[in-house]
């Protein structure tokens, strides 16, 4: 092996101790700045820096040999952490979610911290018949006024519910202004971002972890059409974030502290939905960029102890991980997959009405007067909410109680409207197979107000998702979905009973039997448009197994699923999150977005034609003044180095930041570098230009000796395959050897939307 | 956008058809040859191109507008198919083994393709108690003599089981070594080689298919120890690469062909444990090389698609999807994580013996004479197994029936020895919950059987796995867990039972209740043993998981997979799958090992210090003499391009196929061309060169002018880095333009052994 003098890759010798010498002047600050990309490559080789130290240290005495095994224990210590904490705080949120829902309506008089139903579980007076009332618990007219029926009572609780909504929401609108800006919004697209590698700073503080907790719970129990999963899983990646503070091996690098956020996404799903397997594919699909293996083992060890850590909380007091837990009894059908692929179209056909009017409001946001007055707006959005939810019973109760009563299969003990089936007298009242029976009044009731809750619902959620104010899709998708599967489902079902006849019915219908399972497809409706506004494949229909626990409905979901993916992607590739990282501009690679286009790397780099040329430095004929006047005139992150202007061969790369720093400090501490020094990137400095006036400035050690290059005839297929899988900030274009321009992700991203604007047919064959 | 003319990128003008010049005189010849590794970036821009041409022409017409929507459509057909073929293959296979495993010990009388189960079932004599008894069934010496009792019996049915043995395993191995010799082994590592981009020829052909069908049934049918999971993965991926030949997308684009093979590895998994889930994240997690997301959606398609297409088939006889169908009603408890733990580090020291015994035989095989006597070998094992395995009930049966009833949980109507509980004759015998009892003598009988049967299997797996029949291991190391969790589980039982009082009892286990499940401990001891060997992590939790249906014991399951995987990575950090392919010398870059070593490009690249020049081209003066002196000289896969040997600055790169085919057609069809013609690689070739004679050959169109270059400064852990993440066949090693040398995959691949040789310290922190 031949020593070289590298600055990245010798941390013993001299050079090495730049890092240090960048670390000690700002030990608060990393190396990057606000809202710059990272260096994959550069963050790696830091850490295998580290690693080769603590190797080379642990075998000089035992007690660097333990501290050596402790930091490699590290990782799974920070997991287990993350998981306890997104365990226990998704159980918090729970439990004061559940009761300030229950606070719009009412107040449990035993002890006013319980829910409704806490409240009436400890009271011994309630029925199983009507479990839902009991004295202990009253509501707000009841309570005020003594009177809990007729038109005043109704009034006031009307009035109530609304004052409430208004007070939470402003609260949390407020609280979010004041003290978490970054506390808005669902925080998955900025997440995403932050994974491929970008520098937000303060999204994942501790200050956004706590507000956005606190103002999670007041939005979701303002009773707006919004859900606390998204956002869950920013508060689990800002605990993430938390504890690789305590790990100077996560804290001090970017790149290791990503493989961290990656696994917290995961714990934030796992206990989002009760569903740690799905979460480990939501965040290896839908979040990580660079996903090592060794992460998806971490990850799943981290969605594990955040599900049983919610689970020793119970806050839905069942003892059930899951969300929405079903158990259906009867099978489906082959004939059924056509209703099942139906919903997959409508899921399709929401997803792709909610992107595009959402973008278009989050637009009109960002470009009118509305975006001025985000308190007033969120205000005036609850006020309606309020006023249009609280008369319609599907649309009072809280959003999740409402998918779940959507899911679930009329048992004979079931109570709700939903299950006001005419019964057959002479029939025994089995709990599991009943079969099916003609609509009673309180179905037909329960259908035409779902269709009003499934209109404001599409509405409103439109208008809802981008305030701010922490909001989730997912709940109000699924709640969509359910709804429009609910009705088709109960529809199926009165026709197969009332035409058992039909050819389409005859083979597997008979009489007096169960055939279809309404909450099947409500769940089938959820799957479906929550695939077609995430475009999620694989994790949605995981985390629906997992919800149902059995394989049994895994092929209606997927049917579902893919209907709605594919109908969706005919309207336009991205999905929500990605439409909202264009929005916001965010510099983020899709790695799915395949570049198909016949461009070249010349015809991207820069400079191009007509720009003056390339900012760079020659190797041993630029002085101090030259480069200071560089770095002053130009904004640019680095500049090339190369071996004269005349050759223009190209011989490293230096970072705009060191070279300011190694002037800096060179021009305090060594004597005789000034103004007219000549700065030297060569291996040796002639004898001459050390013997003589000004004293010369060596910076070969701040020089990176491999820098990245590719030829001006590369595709920029390749050329997005290398950035995208490299993690590149950017890359030279050299052609024979010559330097030629330079390529920053922000060209290559400005370019491909440029091509895709320019030939959006191509999409389709994707 | 400028045009240039480019062989790769240009499909339309004649530059282009160089892909047809090379397609066409070889129609049946992919353009790698066997054991080469494919250029993955070129196989991805060879689908670009193809891809374009498919939108281009799909704007002229509606005909080819169709046909380039079902050219889209073809990825999900393929899925299909694979899913349908190798779901009914596994259902086959199932049924025949089945029947051939029971015909060594007897017949079914009423229809002798009925195996003993099947027989029995049909019969309306059988008891519940006495299931396996039916006069149907015959046992060899009771059909034969008519006395089915006394030691005469007994050795001609010991007589007839060997000799059955000996018949299949010979059968086996001779089809094997006729007719398809890639048939044997698992298959599984050369699988990983392939996906990772080498060319095995026929690896995955019709006839290897054909055979490894049948001689799997045989090779598991004659009681070997081993497995038909691993080959199973074997067979899917023949069928992936049957149907590949169906889409000229996939069977002439390596790229793409590997993408459907990764999907049908997911789908072979998938039927050989029922788990559709955890087969994707096998496939992800131990074969899969460049997956692409989009590959994660259509593999879940196969992987449930060949689920479904198996319990149509419905081998087992019970519509269950999964192969060891478990259902526990105890929980378990926190001080029980002391012996799961304990077997998680037997099944670490198991991993590491098996690894190294079995690496240790089959080197001896590979490099002794045993290695030309393959048949005598199999028959030899086979024999030893067969005498050995038949005294032994637990041997005897198929190891797929041990390992179901390892893992079940002792009901009241569970009539087989394990279950031989001394029954508390007050107590009701409800089904589910049977509080812990004494062992009765049967217990003890079958402890001590089944501690003989560990040994045997543990030793015999050793030698049994990598002769010349298709041997999976998933199967034997399960049992090696089973037995040895069962064991352990029964021991803990006792002691339980026996000392309530104890304090770590205590807490947990009162008198007369249910505290501890053997069949727990059996299936926690399987996880571990098969985490040991194969490095397994997720996916190895998730087919559990799917196997028990819930989460309630995926923590032991866990906390077992993790132990055993940190005990068997303390010895060596490579599974028996890397193992092998380390034994058979393949080029597999593991993307999990780490490079950490200080070494840069110039230390790895090729010519060294001693050797000769690097063979180049000139771009304009160069004979078509001295290129063929060159070909015929070297034996390189391509040759750099310099500018000129004085300056040496790199402008391309050309294959030695592609150089060698376009002087043979030039000499042929090009007038003017002969040796002394000289060869011109520019853009332009100049006036003087086309007017005289001998005629010049411009060789541009088969120059690739976007090489792949790094500095010779650049550190190894990125040159490792960018060949896993880019899949380079080889890289040029420039110094400020100027080229310098070679790095090819095989030089990294050395390169990395060396080090890992050299400091074989490093590992324990990693």
């Amino acid at each position: 092996m031949i020593y070289r003098p590298n600055f990245m890759h010798d941390p013993i010798n001299g050079p090495g101790n730049l890092m240090d010498f960048l670390d000690e002047p700002f030990p608060d600050v990393s190396t990057y700045e606000d809202f710059h990309t990272i260096d994959w490559l550069r963050e790696k080789s830091r850490d295998t820096d580290r690693h080769r130290k603590i190797t080379t240290k642990s075998r000089e005495s035992y007690w660097e040999l333990i501290k050596g095994l402790l930091d490699a224990w590290s990782g799974w210590v920070v997991m287990l952490l993350i998981g306890m904490l997104t365990g226990t705080l998704a159980g918090v949120i729970d439990l004061a979610v559940d009761w300030m829902t229950d606070l719009k309506e009412g107040v449990c008089l035993s002890a006013f911290y319980y829910s409704h139903e806490q409240c009436c579980w400890t009271s011994n007076e309630t029925t199983f018949d009507d479990r839902d009332k009991c004295p202990q618990w009253q509501k707000w007219a009841e309570l005020m006024t003594g009177n809990s029926e007729g038109a005043g009572a109704y009034v006031l609780n009307y009035f109530l519910y609304i004052s409430w909504a208004l007070l939470f929401s402003f609260l949390a609108v407020s609280l979010v202004r004041v003290f978490a800006p970054y506390a808005c919004g669902s925080g998955i697209p900025e997440i995403k971002t932050i994974l491929s590698g970008f520098i937000i700073r303060g999204y994942l503080g501790k200050w956004t972890l706590l507000i956005k907790t606190v103002t999670l719970v007041l939005a979701v129990s303002s009773g707006l059409s919004l859900g606390k999963e998204g956002p869950l899983v920013h508060v689990a990646c800002c605990c993430g974030n938390l504890f690789c503070s305590l790990f100077s091996k996560y804290s001090k690098n970017e790149g290791k502290r990503r493989e961290v956020l990656s696994a917290a996404a995961a714990a934030g799903v796992s206990v989002a939905f009760g569903a740690p397997i799905g979460g480990v594919l939501f965040s290896l699909e839908e979040v990580s960029y660079y996903f090592p293996l060794k992460t998806l083992w971490r990850s799943f060890f981290a969605a594990l102890v955040a599900a049983f850590t919610l689970r020793a909380i119970n806050p839905f007091g069942n003892s059930r991980l899951v969300l929405f837990y079903v158990e259906y009894h009867t099978p489906w059908y082959m004939a059924e997959l056509v209703p099942f692929i139906l919903l997959g179209v409508f899921g399709g056909l929401w997803g792709t009405l909610f992107i595009r009017g959402n973008i278009a409001w989050c637009r009109r946001r960002k470009t009118t007067l509305l975006g001025k007055y985000p308190v007033l707006e969120v205000i005036v959005i609850t006020g309606i909410t309020a006023v249009l939810a609280f008369p319609n019973p599907y649309t009072r109760r809280s959003t999740s109680e409402l998918i779940s009563e959507l899911f679930n299969d009329c048992g004979a003990l079931e109570s709700s409207q939903l299950c006001d089936y005419v019964n057959n007298p002479n029939m025994s009242r089995r709990v599991d197979d009943i079969p099916d029976r003609p609509a009673g009044p309180g179905v037909y009731t329960a259908l035409w107000q779902l269709a009003l809750a499934l209109v404001f619902k599409i509405v409103i959620t439109i208008f809802t998702f981008g305030m701010k104010i922490p909001s989730g899709l997912f709940i109000p998708s699924m709640a969509v979905g359910a709804i429009a599967g609910r009705i088709v489902g109960i529809a199926v079902e009165q026709m197969a009973y009332h035409h058992h006849d039909w050819i389409i019915f005859k083979n597997w219908c008979r009489p007096g039997a169960d055939c279809v399972t309404p909450g099947l497809y409500a769940m089938v409706g959820a799957a479906a448009c929550l695939g077609g506004v995430t475009r999620m494949t694989v994790s949605l229909v995981v985390i629906m197994f997992e919800l149902t626990g059995g394989l049994e409905y895994i092929v209606p979901l997927m049917a579902a699923a893919v209907t709605s993916k594919w109908v969706a992607d005919a309207f336009g590739k991205e999905g929500i999150y990605e439409s909202h990282i264009q929005l916001n501009g965010y510099p983020y690679l899709d790695v799915r977005d395949e570049f198909t286009h016949r461009t070249l790397a010349t015809d991207v780099m820069r400079p191009r034609r007509s720009e003056p040329p390339l900012a760079v430095l020659t190797q041993d004929s630029t002085t101090v003044e030259d480069v200071e006047a560089l770095i002053k005139d130009t904004d640019y992150n680095g500049f090339p180095v190369v071996v004269s202007r005349e050759s223009e061969r190209l011989i490293g790369f230096v970072q705009r930041r060191d070279l300011t720093l190694a002037i800096k400090t060179a021009r305090q501490k060594q004597d005789g570098v000034v103004s007219s020094s000549v700065v030297y990137f060569t291996e040796d400095t002639p004898q001459a230009a050390e013997a003589c006036d000004p004293q010369p400035l060596k910076l070969r050690r701040i020089l990176n000796l491999s820098p990245f290059t590719v030829t001006d005839h590369t595709p920029m297929e390749t050329v997005v395959d290398i950035f995208r899988k490299l993690g590149l900030r950017q890359c030279l274009v050299t052609r024979s050897g010559r330097l030629l321009g330079i390529i920053t992700k922000k060209d290559v991203l400005r370019h491909m939307a440029q091509m895709m604007n320019q030939d959006p047919e191509s999409i389709m064959f994707n």
